[in-house]
């Protein structure tokens, strides 16, 4: 079995301890907290809760450490510290810092022996790897990525900090119409306007003049002025039933040339559709523990990315129970 | 530059030479041929042809020979024979045979020191790696491929065996409501004739008689009877204009569940679009001969599958700069 630990637990934590359930040959050892041990839950029993700072007593009863906090202000100090001590899994996704946080992780994993596979996920992570694939199968082509129908956190934030506003939250909606451009092969140039539209969900404070939440909505720069937004008022009970569920997706997708004369189309396509952001990405750090845990095995220490890591790795099969089950 | 050897100069070998020149870190070493050499006219310039049995000369002058012979008789015995005497990258596509084709491979490569990528192409090949990576992370779940619109030579060639008929193709063409039930999450179960309907174009010889042909394509064991199949006579002018082309494609699908309740739907999706099957697959072989490259210059010998390589090792691009990219 392969003992898996748990830093960090919110939503992405709870989806983690979900997805190891589904896999049996792991387990889940234990939960590190930076609250209270005593007033986490967790819904495995028999599992302990420590405090984070106990983790560096317990090098030798963890195989894997899942990190599970957030890439702003969490992963750039914890991503190293834990890669210090443990094999470690994490989601770090602020992308204008990946080649600076890769090279502290790797450093502090080298030197402790470890194997640390960062920025996993599905973007960055899957969406990286199959651009990987398809462009270096179609060198010549034109790359696109769609993203939803998902919320975007930053953009329900940006509504939320309008005055009159008590709850807000804004989909991504990639538009049909640019999708099936890019699959009939015509490699469209795309404004950001015609490859997403910006759907908004709002509550507003009693006496709140609509109008006005609408119009600075629609206006606010960078988020929202450049693309065709749709404001739609709900009352509270509407948001909490229909609005508290955090899907998304997207579509990459790599439209080709071939031949001698590059006359021959081609089309790459890899989408998810997620009714739950968390609990998927979740399902994929726990497949890439798993991944870790062999490298480990086999000496590969430092930092790795989903570029660097066989398909193959991820599976509980043996190589030869894949190559008869899934060539 | 990697120096590239084509083993056999049918249609996926053309392909190859048209892939090579898209790949600025690769050139066409040699053409070997089975043919006389004499009468193999390449589209690269100053670019030799030799006679198959000349290759165990030119080891030294190879860096991944590209086998583009057949399953079924070239390559059991070109596979091996290659593998001891450079790096090789095959289609090998015989499904039941992998495992044993597989071992042979590998311990010719391994004792000679040498790396030999296995059963690459779309299917086996792409198809199977995003089998994986989504039974990995969604280990519960319904998995799903559907092939096509598509040139089917099996079946094809079982029409032209038919008394009367002068040319046909046979398209494998995907139900679009089946791959939608799948898309809602209904999980359902699909009979082969739920899944794919079967379209045939047929040139019949003068005065045949076409119920008869048609009577005999729909009723064909194995074939068509368990199939919805569509027959339709042209003429030869019309086959050979609008039915020459070989288009293929598919969609590998997986509907998983997530959450401690497993309530949560989540889909995975890879498809294929293509406007020339063989000319895709070539491109395919062409970026794992580089993905070959790398792991031969690694030590890494033996027999390996798309499994067993990372998507990072196809790419023409540095680490850190797929990193800064494509993350």
């Amino acid at each position: 079995m392969i003992r898996i630990g748990i830093a960090g637990y919110g939503n992405l934590g709870r989806g983690v301890e979900a997805a190891i359930r589904q896999n049996t040959d792991m387990e889940l050892a234990a939960v590190f907290t930076r609250r209270n041990p005593g007033d986490v839950k967790l819904k495995t029993e028999r599992v302990p809760v420590y405090h984070t700072d106990k983790a560096k007593d317990m090098t030798k009863d963890i195989d894997v450490m899942i990190l599970c906090g957030g890439s702003a202000t969490d992963l750039p100090v914890q991503g190293p510290q834990f890669a210090a001590m443990f094999n470690t899994v994490d989601s770090f996704d602020t992308h204008a810092k990946i080649p600076e946080y890769f090279a502290a992780v790797d450093a502090a994993a080298k030197q402790a022996g470890k194997t640390a596979a960062i920025s996993i996920g599905w973007d960055p992570g899957l969406f990286s790897l199959n651009r990987a694939y398809a462009q270096s199968i179609l060198p010549h082509g034109s790359s696109y990525t769609f993203w939803g129908k998902g919320v975007s956190q930053g953009h329900s934030d940006a509504i939320r900090r309008i005055s009159g506003v008590k709850h807000a939250v804004q989909y991504t909606v990639p538009i049909d119409e640019a999708i099936e451009k890019v699959r009939n092969f015509t490699h469209p140039k795309l404004s950001i306007k015609e490859k997403h539209l910006r759907q908004c969900f709002v509550v507003a404070e009693k006496e709140a003049d609509c109008e006005r939440i609408e119009k600075e909505i629609k206006q606010m720069p960078n988020y929202f002025a450049d693309y065709d937004t749709e404001v739609r008022f709900v009352s509270e009970e509407v948001f909490h039933a229909e609005h508290s569920a955090m899907p998304h997706g997207g579509f990459v997708m790599r439209s080709g040339k071939t031949g001698l004369d590059e006359e021959t189309n081609q089309m790459m396509e890899f989408s998810l559709k997620l009714e739950s952001n968390p609990e998927f990405t979740a399902s994929v750090l726990v497949a890439y523990a798993r991944a870790v845990y062999k490298l480990s095995k086999e000496g590969r220490t430092g930092a790795k990315t989903v570029l660097d890591i066989a398909p193959g790795d991820l599976s509980d099969r043996t190589p030869e129970a894949l190559r008869e089950q899934l060539l």
